[in-house]
């Protein structure tokens, strides 16, 4: 848990409940961007998170939906952070009310704190010069300023805020805001120079926050200080208060509350950074040579155009294409016009709106104690693979309309069926009838693989009565 | 077997050795385009089989790649058509030699039938009418002429041969051929009219074939003969001796033969043809309408542009597309301009030389017995889908570095396993352990399911020592 113990060090407050759709395929809104491996192999989340550690930074806290909450603790301690806290949003409004209820949090843990308020799907080429930039601007924050950072623009971006700072080096006050401009002023502005784009990342005190929500957007306090007041404490995660959360307006930060304070100055941050807004985004910053695909794309006399096979199985072949970007992933690919990439968007609601699953979901679900993925579908039967991170536990059920095959291929696994209890290693397999309860459990300190072939006349995923749960999820979570 | 009784009736003589991969990722090499379900849910095989099929026609004859010749068996018992032969080619020297080989044997069999010459890979939309014409021109072909079937052009297609018909109505001597003309020459044959496209079907006794052959092509009468004459008769396929074959040059009838002969006549045939020969002609012919992809592709403000997901589990989603085929299968994609789908075959070889198994290979394995698929393959296990037809049989097989766990989803199954026999319904499992001898049967009427997962240090399919096999594969075959 946090631990401000009258040093100078920062919390970061890590934004994360977003559920952004305009890198669909990759990104879904049960696994979104900044938790996909989307530049490298790992993910934006966990590089924020190593970005925001280190002598300077207290544990940090994350904001996220319920949804996300095990993807978060998971992804955090493969990091080896111990978060000083997750607070769940019961459903996403947005990042005001999510920082202002950091903002809550961190006045009553540490009231002399400063936090550093940062999405988690950004991508920040320099890691170092970023953390010098948070630290230069430790005073201003100390003496009371919303200290937003900039980045040098490189082109007229229509699609981010403009900052005019005042004179001055280092942290200055901010003379304008202009938030997404057309393309003249946008161009009028990088020819005019020394504009700076918003990064979206702000240090300053819970207290200095709190004021200005007080005075620009007031009607946000009392829904998001009510939430923060009766949130419940379940498993190490801090849950808000459905019932007055929801009556916080949904708006972002910028809009409430930063593009409006008087006490805000920015900081310059000199290195490469990208929102990674869409798919011409990502191009843009990560080229063909950063993608996961390269080896398993092949581009005949392809110009300007992103290929990207994000599965090991999988090769995509690019033929004659000007501008086009194209996205491949077993269960689902999108090829767009470059110049289109912001419609993806669009295209995920249509997918939704007809049924298809696609839409929202990844052929991997991911759960609290591990994840699983269909392997294969037919009548009458369904094989998963299923992997059981160590220690994790599913719950103690039965299910009314199958019955279940396991085989057991890397790790071992407990299994609790009726009465008994075993142990099962690699090799070795067990029956589950219809009806019969049953527990899997992962008691070892490898993860443990299990390939599971389901029989009968139905089976969703709702044929499931969860008698005892470790997770809390037998009390409907 | 064929029975030609003194009737008129025409022995359709089925190309089916092709291996095209222009049209990747649906044809491969294991699979190639006459037997996918590339336009609706038949393949193309299935749907000249069933063209050909009538009391005017007698029993067809395929000539077809060992490779295949268990798919061409199962999809003419699926049409209902028991084959007068099926001659497997040791290895594919295109049409001429394959034409020539059908031609004695059917001139060994009933030296007085007629043969219809005929590839398996394209789309005739009239299946009546195309039979009307074949039957028109019966009696020229029973003259000893070679008729040619001539389809009207709609457009200067440089990649037909054209032909100029003489004077006349129905079946009339052709006046020459124009093989692959230029685009100003392929313009000026549409604008005078009256041209024909060579739709490479023929009718002619096979008697009128071979003296063709003995004047234009001397150089393949001997090596074809030899290969007929040495043929072995295997399990209902007769096996073309492989030294003599691989003697035979490789070329196209056409080229060898019918461009030469003095004995060609032509008749007209109304109805619409394509030979599909890549994805612009693929979306030429069938459109967006007739794919199998049109409820699993979303298509935002494309223009012609063919949007195929082939797998029912795979949605795929163009934006703002002029002029693209996108063809979307789980292991492979093909983006490509429009223009230049000639170059798939490209692609494809890149990809063979780069090592991938989607060059050649569909994620499902055609075998005598049934298929199987890989699911999902990890550290030390892989796990498999096979189907077993009725009466299917698996070798007697044993395996060094692997154990085999087997789960019945559907249908019934016989294990052999060491010395006893044991029957496996749907719901029931059972262990192979490493080294024991075993062999695995479908003896019912119904196909059989099964999940394997295997797991052992070396899982590749060369790991099998069969003991005996009812297709003569422990034969090397």
């Amino acid at each position: 848990m946090a631990d401000h113990d009258g040093s100078d060090r920062i919390t970061p407050v890590i934004l994360c409940g977003g559920s952004g759709t305009r890198l669909w395929p990759v990104s879904r809104r049960s696994f979104p961007k900044q938790f996909a491996p989307l530049a490298g192999d790992e993910s934006l989340f966990r590089r924020t998170v190593r970005r925001l550690t280190g002598p300077d930074f207290a544990a940090p806290v994350a904001v996220t939906g319920a949804d996300f909450r095990f993807v978060v603790a998971e992804q955090m301690l493969a990091e080896g952070v111990d978060p000083g806290a997750i607070l769940i949003e019961p459903d996403a409004r947005n990042t005001a009310p999510a920082a202002l209820a950091a903002a809550l949090w961190l006045a009553r843990r540490d009231p002399g704190a400063l936090m550093l308020i940062a999405p988690s799907d950004h991508l920040i080429a320099d890691d170092a010069g970023f953390r010098a930039a948070v630290l230069a601007a430790r005073p201003a924050a100390r003496d009371g300023r919303i200290v937003v950072f900039g980045v040098a623009p490189d082109r007229p971006e229509t699609g981010y805020g403009w900052i005019e700072p005042g004179p001055g080096a280092g942290v200055v006050p901010v003379r304008r805001f202009v938030e997404k401009p057309a393309a003249d002023l946008a161009a009028a502005l990088l020819a005019e120079g020394g504009h700076l784009w918003n990064m979206g990342i702000f240090l300053c005190t819970p207290a200095a926050l709190c004021a200005a929500f007080d005075r620009h957007a007031p009607d946000l306090v009392a829904p998001v200080r009510a939430a923060f007041e009766g949130a419940e404490a379940d498993l190490g995660f801090l849950r808000l208060a459905p019932g007055p959360w929801q009556e916080a307006r949904p708006v972002s930060l910028d809009y409430a509350v930063i593009e409006h304070a008087d006490t805000l100055a920015v900081q310059p941050y000199a290195g490469a950074w990208s929102d990674l807004g869409d798919w011409s985004a990502v191009q843009r910053e990560l080229g063909d040579a950063a993608t996961p695909a390269q080896d398993r794309a092949l581009a005949l006399d392809c110009e300007d155009t992103l290929l990207r096979a994000e599965s090991p199985d999988q090769v995509l072949v690019g033929i004659g294409l000007r501008g086009i970007v194209a996205v491949a992933m077993p269960d689902a690919v999108l090829v767009a016009d470059r110049s289109r990439t912001q419609e993806v968007k669009r295209a995920v609601e249509a997918l939704s709106r007809a049924g298809a699953a696609q839409a929202a979901d990844l052929p991997r679900s991911y759960r609290p104690w591990g994840w699983f993925e269909v392997l294969s579908r037919g009548p009458r039967f369904q094989v998963k693979r299923i992997a059981i991170n160590p220690g994790g536990r599913l719950s103690l059920q039965r299910h009314i309309h199958r019955s279940e095959h396991w085989v057991v291929v890397s790790g071992t696994v407990r299994v609790t069926l009726g009465d008994t209890v075993t142990l099962l290693t690699e090799n070795e397999s067990t029956f589950i009838p219809l009806g019969e309860r049953h527990r899997l459990e992962n008691p070892g300190r490898l993860p443990a693989t299990l390939i599971e072939v389901q029989t009968g006349a139905y089976l969703g995923e709702d044929d499931i009565e969860r008698l005892e749960d470790a997770y809390a999820r037998d009390r409907g979570r």
